[in-house]
């Protein structure tokens, strides 16, 4: 791509001028636009260093009010961030619908530096232009306005760039020694980036070069092809996607109607095995915390089925200082105008930690899909989403265990009627849990497409048969226990 | 792809039986949806020899009615096909808005054969997938619906079903060597396949593995995704795409307002120049016949530019077996109902040959632009269109020669009023000169983007001044001669 890349011609000053207060003027009434329509607008600079991204950034955003966009500059890893998969960084800082969000480089930064500076092998690298690419098709296929520039100058030009930075005393500390090596390796850093632009330029979010020469000329092309983008963008809410074939490999599972529900345990033995599992749990918790794996354990069932105190059983096990449950409800405002996976993302736990999440991103193919609140083609994308989500994790190193926790719908009323006629269960029982009890036959559905399609080898559905709870306390450890041995 | 696939599991006969008649209910309905919101569909059946390809098209359109449907069955390339660019023959057969195409196998088998037969090399195959990546994203960004199934089958069902089809009188013809090459060499043909379907699976036409291991539950597989995909197609209609920049090389070429128009040629001195030059041009004629080189001569310019008469002393030259002169004038209803192209690459010359277009593809950014005819986003993204359709010819090895026929305004209103003036030549103005000529201004704004975008190293403009017609085909005959003897 920059190899075959032309240089536009640069306008004349007057020109310039005309073309830039066109484009300026597009972009403030489309900022309005792009509110109302809920377009949610990520700006990705990249390019060569002293090429300009802050710059043409701070001119961009002048055109913009302060309540409808964010900067973020992408430093180095915070130590923090190491902890998480590479993608955390990026997809915590997604905007809102109707906002704009400006990335002063970025993941290919991230990429290309790893590559040239730490020795990334080109298998992990070719690992990682998957990830990218599925993590902006993700983006563009929910409704993003994805926008990539690179900002291109010359050897030449960086030289003087640098020269002139170093030949200032208020100016030298700006100089780093990457910018140095950057330009001391200028055909090998432009292979590098000729080939991940290339590797990247997807139809759905295309990578625009940007003659970076002059400053006034960067601003113009940026805007023109950022308006433009924005136009189109605009054109195209509530477009529908192809629906992509899984390519993960799969596991087994049986539809709910063929689960035996009939398995029970004694007290004496739930009250043994509890105990000694329980101690296993803790001390894998304590070798999984030094060998810095991070777990991540979902649980969906039915109502009353009997999570909570499942999950109980779980953390009973746990140190507290290395674990997290989160109990997921409806999504707030600053959630559901983001990617449905977003509010998942930034719960992910550091490695070496463990997540639980009662209730999870399985919402998206279970109340979102019968209750309307995705659209048709939403839903049916996400089961490939969702497997490319925990692909994402597996691959960081996470150990995914995913629980349906299972009971019939006689159990279910029995539940129910209990915690409508005991005072202190009363809490428990609401008026949407009996509505949601009238569809159970629709989510039985949704739910055994769901484990057909998600139960991938390296995230696989785990049913605990959940009439005697007591069982499936048990089933639920001895099923960690089993996954936490696999790795530790 | 097909490695990574996961056979999805047989539903139970009554099972397959429920869904395929509500399947077959769909499409009928769709085809009529297709119809009313004219978006034309091209389903592509690849896979294994003996899978089933044209059994299940059978089955497929028996739901569709017969005025709305063609087949067509891609055999080996015919004399007349081998002399056209590789994607002539599928482009040929892209169908009309409103209508289904079915292609029982393609451009995939024709690589694929290549590649394991006739040596292809693998700059040649990295070739031709960008070709076919460029060909389809062309086709969805204006529209198309494309689907593209491979039928799948195991190397044991392979040879279970050679085995039976030879084992009768009346299926043993049916058997060809390549079907038992490719069972023999079953894994090598997997490994070409699968790297083809990486290849080309574009988030735009994914491509669906089916499981062919019956034939009742191939149609089922293929119907379902086919009315997914439909449905999709239907939600999206007046979509816009992002636009591409330009990575071709590009030419040098100037504004029209840069071009001094007052060059002449006196009467003696043009008789003796044309009758050498048209000698000299007959005689390249005769050795790109022999060299079976193609000649592709495009003509744009002002009304009253002198086109024509341009154009005949050209073709004077020219043994009349070997060329074609196309005039292009408004499409008619079949072409203008399929991708603008179309009616270019339908006419294009074999090899050996000379087509000359007097207009041509560039309307699209010409008039179809300042007519409205087709949307911005259509003619912004035609010039990529443009630049890769000429690429295509390029590397096919034509020779293109791209002729811009430039006068002024005073000049051209001189010759309307002389045309109105004189009885013989009124026929050659008509009322949509005058109304072209109010929005000279604007078209003249069009033309200058149109060279400035479309002037590629492999395909440049040659502006042909033609304020005195003689000068300008002198001119003419020169450029033509010029770019062939960089061939011969």
């Amino acid at each position: 791509m920059l190899k075959e890349w032309n240089k536009p011609e640069m306008p004349s000053d007057e020109d310039r001028q005309m073309r830039l207060a066109k484009a300026r003027a597009r972009l403030i009434e489309q900022q309005m636009q792009i509110k109302e329509k809920k377009i949610p607008v990520l700006v990705l600079v990249e390019g060569w260093d002293t090429a300009g991204k802050g710059s043409v950034i701070g001119q961009v955003i002048n055109n913009i009010d302060p309540r409808f966009f964010k900067v973020a500059t992408m430093g180095a890893l915070t130590d923090e961030e190491r902890r998480k998969p590479f993608l955390y960084r990026y997809f915590e800082k997604i905007p809102e619908a109707g906002k704009f969000q400006f990335l002063d480089s970025g993941w290919m930064d991230e990429i290309i530096k790893a590559r040239l500076h730490d020795g990334m092998t080109e298998e992990t690298y070719a690992m990682r232009i998957d990830s990218i690419k599925r993590f902006e098709r993700q983006l563009t296929d929910n409704g993003y306005l994805v926008m990539k520039f690179f900002l291109h100058i010359s050897e030449k030009e960086q030289r003087k760039r640098i020269g002139g930075l170093l030949n200032k005393k208020d100016t030298k500390w700006r100089v780093n020694k990457t910018d140095q090596w950057q330009n001391a390796h200028y055909d090998q850093c432009l292979d590098a980036f000729d080939s991940y632009l290339k590797d990247t330029n997807m139809p759905s979010a295309p990578w625009y070069i940007i003659d970076a020469k002059s400053r006034k000329w960067t601003e113009l092309q940026l805007l023109e092809i950022l308006t433009q983008g924005i136009d189109i963008a605009l054109n195209n809410r509530n477009m529908a996607v192809p629906l992509l074939q899984n390519v993960f490999p799969m596991a087994q599972i049986p539809l709910l109607s063929e689960i035996p529900l009939d398995k029970t345990i004694d007290d004496a033995e739930y009250k043994k095995e509890l105990k000694e599992l329980q101690q296993r749990l803790g001390e894998l918790h304590n070798r999984l915390y030094r060998k810095k794996i991070p777990v991540i354990i979902a649980y969906e069932g039915w109502d009353a089925a009997g999570k909570g105190g499942n999950i109980k059983r779980i953390t009973g096990a746990l140190d507290p200082r290395g674990y997290e449950v989160h109990p997921i409800a409806s999504p707030e405002p600053h959630e559901k105008s983001r990617h449905y996976l977003w509010r998942f993302w930034t719960r992910l736990p550091k490695t070496g930690h463990i997540a639980i999440f009662d209730r999870t991103w399985y919402g998206r193919v279970m109340v979102e899909r019968l209750e309307g609140f995705c659209s048709e083609n939403d839903w049916m994308r996400a089961y490939n989403e969702i497997n490319e989500f925990e692909k994402e994790l597996h691959d960081w190193g996470a150990v995914i265990i995913k629980f349906w926790v299972q009971i019939d719908k006689d159990t279910q009323l029995q539940r129910f009627t209990d915690r409508q006629n005991t005072p202190e269960k009363q809490w428990k029982i609401t008026d949407e849990d009996w509505r949601n009890r009238e569809k159970w036959d629709l989510y039985e559905v949704a739910v055994n497409e769901m484990i057909q399609k998600t139960s991938t080898a390296y995230a696989p559905w785990h049913i605990l048969e959940s009439v005697d709870k007591k069982y499936a306390r048990i089933k639920a450890l001895k099923t960690v226990i089993e996954e936490l041995e696999k790795v530790l």
